[in-house]
């Protein structure tokens, strides 16, 4: 078990093959700021290559919180993305490539989460607000405490997010009446209601209940054939935005040389003699 | 409060900034003709760029119905859409160009409740059958009262509905299963089945009850900031319907001038202080 | 009732209309290796162009499994696609292209079941494991008995399944998470989950039950339009997979011929008399 | 023949079944303003729905401009869209939705071309500059005379055009290289080059020469089908956008009414008899 | 060279790796019916897979025509798909369903040139007619003899042509004026504008000249990696249709397992040595 | 006038607000590796948001190449991308995984060329082989001098590109059989035949003029509005790919902010003055 050594966030291998990534600013319950979803993206895509690990358990750092989302000390300051300086004389147009080139960085930070080829399952508690739906929705897998509370705040800034959750929430949960709800009043959901949408998988007593069913899953996934579990990922996350017509024909595409891997033999003979499999490195 | 003078429709302004449009035909259980399709239409259009609203009630008037959805009689007149005239000589590809004239501005006329700027909020209540779904399918969020029964009608028929239901309805419930199942028998299903597959998103005792609900949604969104909830409502109907990639990019392209908006640091400095903000029209 | 003679499937029409399909390999606990699928092609083929068939109802013979999936044994031998054989000499190229045409008919012959022009409903008991999760997912209707157990298995054999549920199953459920979970664990589910998450309508007390349930239905479809019923089909697997706007278009474009049927006549007049309609055969 | 009764444009019917539609504003050099383009989409709307009408032939008043474009007097007021009254007090989000509303409407005008039944030739002579090309890339066919000069110049406004041209341009020439110098120059070129890169079909000596060209095109056009013709010009817009594959299915849906037409006999006899057919209205 | 007994096709092998496909009616002047197309369809499908061929040469047997298209007579006979029997009690639903199934084959049998594997070159020469077009449009290559006489003339049998040309053919040429010109007109266009436009690739004087062209770049690419010269073909038509990213992301997936063949060790070393390679068969 | 500093590119500044991009191997005929993409990449992303360039020219060093395309010793060493280490123990998945991760790099670098904000003119001279054309067809504008070479060379080494030509060039050029024709055979062509496909705009006696002649372009676009001729790059590129529709709505949603832009009322006053206008960074 060692640690990587980020600011922000504590990244750990407790144990072969799983990486632990804690958001680490407990002190101001692991609200979130530029450099944090900057180092957030080095942080995945270091992970997605690193053939030593082959899934990410996702979880915040204290016990009162995930996250409460973006640090709003940091957002009211004059000279933020949100709140230009007063006597600034600015062209909108000019102002707009600010934002976008601003924008664009900041999608590719939240996206690196879904970009990256290895399983992320995020266990939640405590306050899970605001930007952090962004973040936990480009996860695979959710799961939280049954003190969570949720919600997707940014309509209370005076702003319709464009980093991810509006575009992410209609396709990870099933009524579209609900997700109309939650992200127009920005109001506060527990658990119970995370769960009987299907935003979440699973909920369980504790923060530490969560985090360890999250260790379990993980464990599962690594014990697995890393090709197989990297490309079912890949594949719904594909075929999730397209026609089933098209999701088939990049699968094909792609399994050309998937399917020829020597996991595949290796674990058929496994599944048949009933002995536990050992797949290289990915 | 006024009421606005539609002839199917009563509109009146109850409370501030919210609109409450009535489908007003009590005596015929609301039913539905192309008049009254055409003058929904003119409401919606009316209501999307009127800046004194800011969301919208949908409710039906009288006791029994929310809407029998389309007048049967008109339907079954010779020389309606569905009954031609029997001694008429007609070729079937002018007679196709005539029906997609009709289906094309049908189409128009539901759509416009989608494509209105402000929030739509369905509150249904008694008979909810027919082409009221296609027409609540495409309101933001639906919420019923427990004597709601409501189907998907039109194949009982003769007829697949190529008005909305049958394009939206996988895109506002999570089982597919379940969609197929009620758009291909046409069978009732009441407000619980609709709780417990995502169709509407609560349900009330009574019709008042549902009303009243709607209301408090109403008022909470007419709260906020209304480039922000308007906003939200577009970015989800945008990205419910492409990759998740296209709808960051539009989102981006979007948000550099809403996000310049006065209403963000308005929002931010009232969250900060606790105080209730106040925005400018739109 | 007449049996068609097929091998792996048995196929019977057992009441007007309706067409009984079993896979048929009870002692291999209807096991599919490359023969099944390939008749199981033919048999939906058949059936979708058949005008005395209007609804299909698909189970498993045998009391133990609706199927267990892909026949291991026949999978794990040296020369099936999964194993090549130890000395061949190959080039990945040459091999990508000999299992490009392989994965493409295996596609086609589980999507026969998504073309069949009739709606098919799936009647599932006991074992539905594996590659029966593809199958399912391309049929209309799922309904099961209580002791169903279901699988996403393919990840166990060291691959990510391309031949329809990584595509299929973001669709047909509302819940991303827990498509991910079982998609990458291929842990085992059963009926009450697969019934929370909207993968199954209905769970009934025994096998015998969910068939009887299968064929009430397929019952009820067969006395509507033809043309009706088997257009739904099709619209809503064309809309599922596109914007709602492509979709509306596209339901102009077909309804121009589908809605000028003398069923729609004979359908409104037998609603308003309530007397049973008679369609002609299609 | 009989005028129409329009403002700004002069709309005859010279000869059975073809319109003629003049930009009619001469001594302004046919230049365009808010109140032209509104009536433009009236013109074709009326046209697209007029059963004696199966081709329209459009060209500008007057002998030197098709038309020089938007009406820089009128741009160039405070208040215009382009020009915001100095004193304004402006959210820049705010503004953003008049400007989206007013960009929707004018798109729509435009588009109202492309989406005109019948199908529209474009004769242009002289100035044709500035949103002429918006304007005549949504024509079905173009052609000029010789003293024709063009330009795609809303760049020296300051303004990237968002009302056809930048979408309509890659797709109606081959050459990518000239559509980015054109576009981005805003620098002029003549009738010839317009015909090397294939923006025109065809080259005329004289405004009169094109114009009767435009009509002998329009005479063969009407003396076809009806449905043919209007079905080709929708199909080939449809399908220029999509794949293949979407072309084929689309065609296939709308062909199944279309092709029922008593104009396929018709059409084959008067072939085989080499007599000229007569076809109905539409 | 070995004739493989097809009835309306004759199809040899005249030198190592080309396949020469004669449409083979020269009688009738190579006049297309249901038969023709069907058999049409299994030799492009069996040329597909033949690991002994890597090119494939299309003309027209004769002296007089490619081909003069469909087969009039056989068309205007009662009871054709064109010409329903005239007291045949029809429903248009009905009949669109027959339409609809027969429109679906048709295109597949055109289609199967542009999915068979190996590139299909086109060489024209006199009448090059009607559904000629749909056909040649999807052959990889087309070249021509001086002489040849070409148009796209199902309008003129009051049908738009829903079975290739309208979608194949605004990707096929770069001018949209043009293709509207032609495909609304059906005028006949001769060899040097088929040149101009770009829907030929070269002009020859005679037939037999043309054909040598054709073998001459058979043979070329008969030398080359049957690899890259599929990929490149496959590559080619799937990013035609698609974004720039989209076509991107399929490339590297499929590129994954062809770019580990030993054609391009092989390739490399013959190209620094300027000896020439020899490849597997594919 | 200041060089950057970058090793195989040689950046200047030579007058202002253009930009010159050298790739400066002229003793290697510019032949291309990994470490020169990676360093194109930085280059065009340098650029990209530079406010002090607003055009740049792309040349090649030296005058006998504008480049000869991949460096064949380096991509024929062992060990490279093309051919792996004879002896080494490699699973086809696992490889697979090293090209893709490989592969999408080498993509984005070329990307970087059409992602850079600023208009990027292409001059080229001399050989102009190979993976050259994957470069320049990601250019905005292509001109060259009159002995310039070009080729698709990739098949020639027993790969179908995937790093950009084989998705650019069908929308690059007009002609499709031209584009199978170049990219199958891999044969030269000449600055005359790039100029009549379309494939260049323009052809210049020698090097020295087409670079003269590319700067007079930049020149041009220089002194115009930076926020309009971006933005005009922009919408090119996303409207090619799309649907006019979603063209459309896309240039709606981003102009809201850029037609906000002062440089609006600078250019057309500008424009009535006759005076040149001045235009702030962008």
């Amino acid at each position: 078990m060692s640690d990587k050594g980020y600011r922000y966030f504590k990244v750990t291998v407790p144990e072969p093959w799983i990486a632990h990534v804690e958001i680490n600013r407990p002190n101001h319950l692991n609200a979130i700021f530029q450099d944090v979803w900057r180092e957030m993206r080095t942080v995945f895509e270091d992970l997605s290559t690193d053939p030593s690990v082959r899934a990410i358990v996702l979880s915040g750092s204290g016990e009162k919180a995930f996250s409460v989302g973006i640090d709003l000390k940091w957002a009211s300051k004059e000279g933020s993305p949100f709140i230009p300086a007063p006597n600034e004389d600015f062209d909108p147009a000019r102002r707009a490539t600010t934002l976008r080139r601003w924008g664009v960085e900041f999608q590719e930070c939240i996206t690196s989460i879904e970009k990256c080829e290895k399983p992320v399952i995020c266990a939640m508690h405590g306050y899970a607000l605001g930007m952090t739906a962004d973040i936990c929705s480009a996860a695979d897998m959710r799961i939280c405490s049954k003190d969570t509370v949720f919600c997707v705040k940014e309509v209370d800034l005076g702003i319709a997010s464009d980093i991810g959750i509006l575009s992410r929430l209609p396709k990870v949960v099933g009524s579209y009446t609900w997700v109309k709800d939650v992200a127009m009043t920005g109001r506060n959901f527990n658990a119970d209601e995370a769960l009987r949408v299907g935003f979440v998988s699973s909920v369980f007593p504790t923060k530490k209940d969560a985090v360890e069913e999250a260790f379990r899953v993980a464990r599962n996934l690594s014990e697995k054939s890393p090709v197989a579990v990297q490309t079912v990922k890949h594949f719904l996350d594909y075929s999730r935005d397209r026609t089933v017509a098209e999701g088939l024909q990049y699968q094909i595409a792609y399994n050309t040389s998937a399917i020829q891997t020597r996991d595949v033999p290796i674990a058929i003979s496994s599944m048949m003699s009933k002995r536990k499999p050992t797949f290289e490195k990915l």
